[in-house]
């Protein structure tokens, strides 16, 4: 089964799984909402490729530890997205949660999906319960405090922010969950596996800045042109088109040169380079190297 | 060392954890105002008595149950507070989270909260990893769907409600978990531990009944006649003051009766007939039996 099927199947488990007889009917509802239908899934793909190259001999935890992680990414958006914080009226091209359920049911959504999250690991500890702890850990800390996604979000509440780190940690954080989840989840020591995943959340972050300054909305299903209308921090403004795309290839670079001994290290480098040509807007292509 | 002193020491080292160098200053200074200074902490204190009854072979576990079942309850204090659901402007006798540290950090403060307490049960899994699935699993229950606090809060949100049901498994879901929660940190099969709590759950609610019928509001720190005056089901409608009286009595006597085989069985039934007479108002003693 190819690694978009099975995250699919493993959220869909546990999704399912908040939604038997017994559950407030539009609560299942709003956590599905939030979760499908999908996007990029990069996350968890990324947990699934470096579980792949370490061996994959739990799939079953290496599933439910990709699909942990794109849950709290789900949670995460559907908290963002509230009033109290961006207020936002659309997500992947459709109402977002709390327009759609109301403020209440995404509050609690948002809540029964990072709870979800653990959940789904615990469930598929299974035959391998020695590596629960370090998934657990890995999992809770790229989204807890003080360096996950909340404590990220957490900053725009403080007076004195260094918005370029406040960025990447709000990104690199789950990326870098996703590369030792994998490891570990596959029994592997997961410390070495946290470059790679910071490096690539990087790399995604330039991407970003390059579709914001590049791309055309009707394209990419967002607005462009934020950061600099902003003035946010940025890699284009850093460092312009030619050099961002030039540090997109070198963060691809060190990434593949960061990837620890494993038994298939080259099925990973192959498709860290793959991503990392798509990940370049189009407009940009004739500029890579 | 006492329960309360372990508990509030298991509580203050997870609340550390997330006020360190890097941390955004004041969602850790909210995520401690949520947790300090220490309400009843009856749920685990009633997680480290089945511990101890169960021959408390890993402490640091246990602790850490007990813990992350208060942070949890701590966490849905915050979120139930929000201008969405209660709009509570007080909590335990000071501002609620939001009105003090406003709604962005109220919403993250719970969040933070949540994830808190797997990383607390998962960093003390140490010489029992084996023990760590069933843990989580139990924590993960409590406070998700379908039979969680979120869950139960969720059913704020619906048509079609039993009323009666949503505030038992509001109260009961916890109570559950610290039992449950207790046995699984000692290795003991666990579901035998879910009656305990349970029982014990329905009768902190008829206790709570009680208070609000016939306590005087400075005694207790909060409004009274709250059921009466809006209608609500309680067991001091259903049953008539003697009678709720006499329905805590029999639940804790079914408690007891429910504790499942144990090395220090004796200690918990004591424990449990001391607490159920200390849960009943003072007004009311002459009324027991």
């Amino acid at each position: 089964m190819d690694a978009v099927s099975r995250i699919e199947r493993a959220l869909a488990a546990a999704v399912d799984r908040a939604d038997l007889r017994g559950s407030p009917p539009r609560l299942a509802e709003a956590m599905r909402y939030a979760v499908f239908p999908r996007g990029a899934r990069i996350r968890p793909r990324l947990c699934l490729a470096v579980a792949h190259a370490c061996g994959d001999d739990n799939p079953a935890l290496a599933d439910a530890a990709a699909a942990s992680i794109e849950l709290l990414h789900c949670a995460s958006l559907v908290h963002d997205d509230l009033p109290c914080f961006d207020d936002a009226d659309t997500r992947r091209g459709k109402p977002s949660l709390h327009r759609a359920f109301g403020e209440p049911l995404a509050v609690l959504a948002g809540d029964a999906l990072i709870v979800l999250a653990f959940q789904a690991v615990a469930d598929a500890a299974g035959a391998t319960p020695a590596r629960l702890p370090a998934v657990i850990a890995t999992v809770a800390g790229s989204v807890g405090v003080p360096h996950g996604i909340v404590a990220g979000q957490a900053w725009e509440c403080e007076e004195n922010v260094d918005l370029s780190v406040y960025q990447r940690e709000k990104t690199g954080a789950l990326f870098a969950a996703a590369t030792i989840a994998g490891a570990a989840a596959c029994g592997f020591e997961h410390a070495p596996w946290r470059a790679l995943g910071e490096l690539l959340g990087e790399a995604y972050q330039v991407a970003d800045d390059l579709r914001d300054a590049v791309s055309d909305p009707d394209e990419i299903g967002k607005p462009v042109g934020q950061d600099a209308a902003h003035g946010r921090p940025n890699a284009v403004a850093a460092f312009g088109l030619d050099g961002a795309v030039r540090r997109l290839e070198t963060l691809a670079g060190l990434a593949v040169a960061s990837i620890p001994p494993c038994p298939r290290a080259g099925d990973l480098r192959a498709l860290i380079l793959m991503e990392a040509r798509r990940l370049l807007p189009h407009q940009l292509a004739a500029r890579a190297a």
